[in-house]
């Protein structure tokens, strides 16, 4: 079992009707001024967005607004974004939306409390020595960014989608009323909720000795989203499985997944982040996409944890051969993907990418042959190329 | 399911040898002068205490000490701390300990930061408006105060044990190295245990329709400490037993448990806190002595809770009568304590309370008939003296 910190400092407010204390909330932050950051018309239309101004005017907040965050959030928004702030004398920043929102509200937060470009962050060029404070009102289950420290981010400079980690980006507050997420499309919902199974999945492929308690823990979470999951698509409304996903999404990525591990293999969410940038697709439809062939290019890394996977959370019955075990598990976790109507291949995602396309993503992913990826086994830009190619379906 | 606010600020630093951070962890709350707090002369004679003054040194932090807290913490010892860190000009506290020594940081805490007498707190006269910033360097897995809310103290003037509960006692980091706990004899560690499986246990007894990740959570939190307090009985100095067990000891108790439920049912716990207030037992023992005695008085309201706690935790074959699985399984937990040599009834306990007595603890626990408690089944004074009395042996 290895060494971990454990830090989640974000107060949750959990249930029906808790976005009217959004108010209250921000106020016990003693802060002068509120940026309100979200993205498209949906919350204008909701009336969620009034709601909120509602009950910052009721508690006496003075904000301003910028809306336009797209899925795969933009780093040009990100700069318009801090110059309004700095313009504006803004000390807070409260993200109404999902993971784009919220990632967006961190970027533009660096910016304004550190010197510089704040892309320097995201290309690991320098450390952050602090963030405006973020609160988050959330729309969408999936990116659990609401609790985590990270924020992904990408630059239309060259469609590079990089991630940046850090305690001081975690919010000070997460309102999370799983009704708001009632009205989302069922391709999103499905998304969303293999966002959340990969960010545990993440964590739990890896290569230490682990923890049980971590184990039964991830093993639980993501058994539980699939099964909400399988509900939601025909029974959208079911404020239950919607809670249950919310909550799974942020315990999913706030930390307490990887407690004990190495901090996991996270190959598939690096593989996923450059189609995405590439192709600006969903991003837990990405995952899902990916996720087998990379599976079936590292099992032989680590078979007794792919069969302890295929036992404990897929449910296969355990075999004699260890190494079968572990395929029928991959093969039920696709299964359940298709079941969910998300792609288990690029092709399916609805962009088909040429050979060069497939080399230009490896290379984006190696960081141009800088770097390796993954733990379970380290993937270099040729093992990166082959899973894309095995993954094009 | 329930609303809910999840609060857990406590930065967790966990593993071998973290107690040498100490120092630094001190140094980022930019304060200037500790008490260091702790109980007995064991963290002297194991040199934990020379090795905190070192690293405190090393940070350049000034410190002063305060020792003797006992099991059941003391009023007494609390008034004493407020004073000196008065006088000293004390603005942050480091309990070095278990559950007691933090508890009584906690109360020394509210004590220094408000105006007044600290035990109007505990009484539930006012509320806290502030409290000294706490760390923790823990030595027992039991309590989980170091991510907890939760105080608990006793006023040697009528031997009253009470518990006041605020966010703003939460620690501001833990320092959690099992290998710590590993010198800690037999029944400390049993009890400890019992404490732990008991605090997921008082909220999964509840009455309302539950959330099923924080069930799935709590059911595998409960099987991981019977399991590894099994293993501990016979290799005290297994280092992934201790880290699992101090671990789900945190968790347990830090709120997760409890997400979307009604809070619990909380009745042993009352139950026991007058048998500590008033024959000062181990607390994980007093709970173990009660809780038989308990379940089988409220079973009736709840069976087919008490029935999946006996197929999901206790692992009994699920039964064609509800009520039979259910009472399976208490007596499934009962086995349980037996097994790791922790008392089933007060007797085993090593007292042998008169009829009066159980009167008095009855009495007490009902705050004078001013309270019922729990929420399986609502109990007044009249029922708290026959669970004692059940629970005689």
């Amino acid at each position: 079992m290895e060494n971990f910190n454990y830090y989640t400092p974000t107060k949750v407010v959990f249930g029906r009707g808790t976005e009217e204390q959004v108010g209250e909330l921000v106020r016990e932050q003693e802060c002068k001024k509120v940026l309100v950051h979200y993205g498209s018309g949906s919350v204008k239309r909701s009336g969620l967005l009034d709601r909120i101004y509602g009950s910052l005017d009721a508690a006496g907040i003075e904000y301003i607004s910028l809306g336009g965050v797209v899925p795969n959030p933009r780093l040009s928004l990100v700069y318009e974004g801090i110059r309004i702030c700095k313009e504006e004398g803004v000390d807070f920043i409260l993200a109404v939306g999902g993971g784009s929102v919220i990632d967006s509200a961190k970027a533009i937060g660096y910016g304004v409390a550190n010197e510089g470009d704040v892309w320097d962050f995201y290309e690991k060029k320098r450390q952050a020595k602090a963030c405006l404070p973020i609160g988050v009102v959330l729309t969408i289950s999936a990116a659990g960014s609401e609790m985590s420290d990270s924020s992904v981010i990408t630059n239309e400079d060259g469609w590079l989608k990089r991630g940046y980690s850090s305690d001081l980006g975690r919010a000070r507050f997460a309102v999370m009323d799983p009704e708001l997420t009632m009205t989302l499309p069922k391709y999103q919902t499905a998304s969303g909720c293999t966002d959340i199974m990969m960010h545990t999945m993440e964590r739990y492929f890896n290569q230490v000795e682990n923890m049980e308690l971590t184990d039964g823990i991830s093993e639980h979470l993501i058994r539980t989203v699939m099964k909400n999951a399988r509900i939601l698509m025909d029974h959208p409304d079911d404020y239950n499985a919607r809670a249950e996903v919310m909550w799974a999404g942020s315990l999913s990525h706030n930390g307490l997944t990887g407690c004990g591990t190495d901090g996991g293999d996270w190959a598939s969410h690096q593989l996923e982040h450059e189609l995405g940038g590439m192709f600006d697709v969903a991003h837990g439809a990405g995952l899902a996409a990916v996720w087998g062939s990379w599976a079936r290019y590292v099992v032989d890394a680590r078979p007794e944890r792919f069969a302890q996977f295929a036992v404990n959370v897929m449910g296969v019955e355990k075999g004699t051969d260890e190494m079968e075990t572990a395929l029928r598990g991959i093969e039920a976790m696709e299964d359940f993907y298709r079941s969910v109507e998300m792609p288990v291949n690029i092709r399916e995602l609805g962009v088909d990418p040429t050979d060069e396309q497939l080399h230009e993503l490896a290379e984006k992913c190696s960081h141009f042959r800088k770097r390796t990826i993954g733990c379970v086994k380290k993937l270099d830009v040729d093992d990166m190329y082959r899973i894309y190619k095995n993954a094009l379906g």
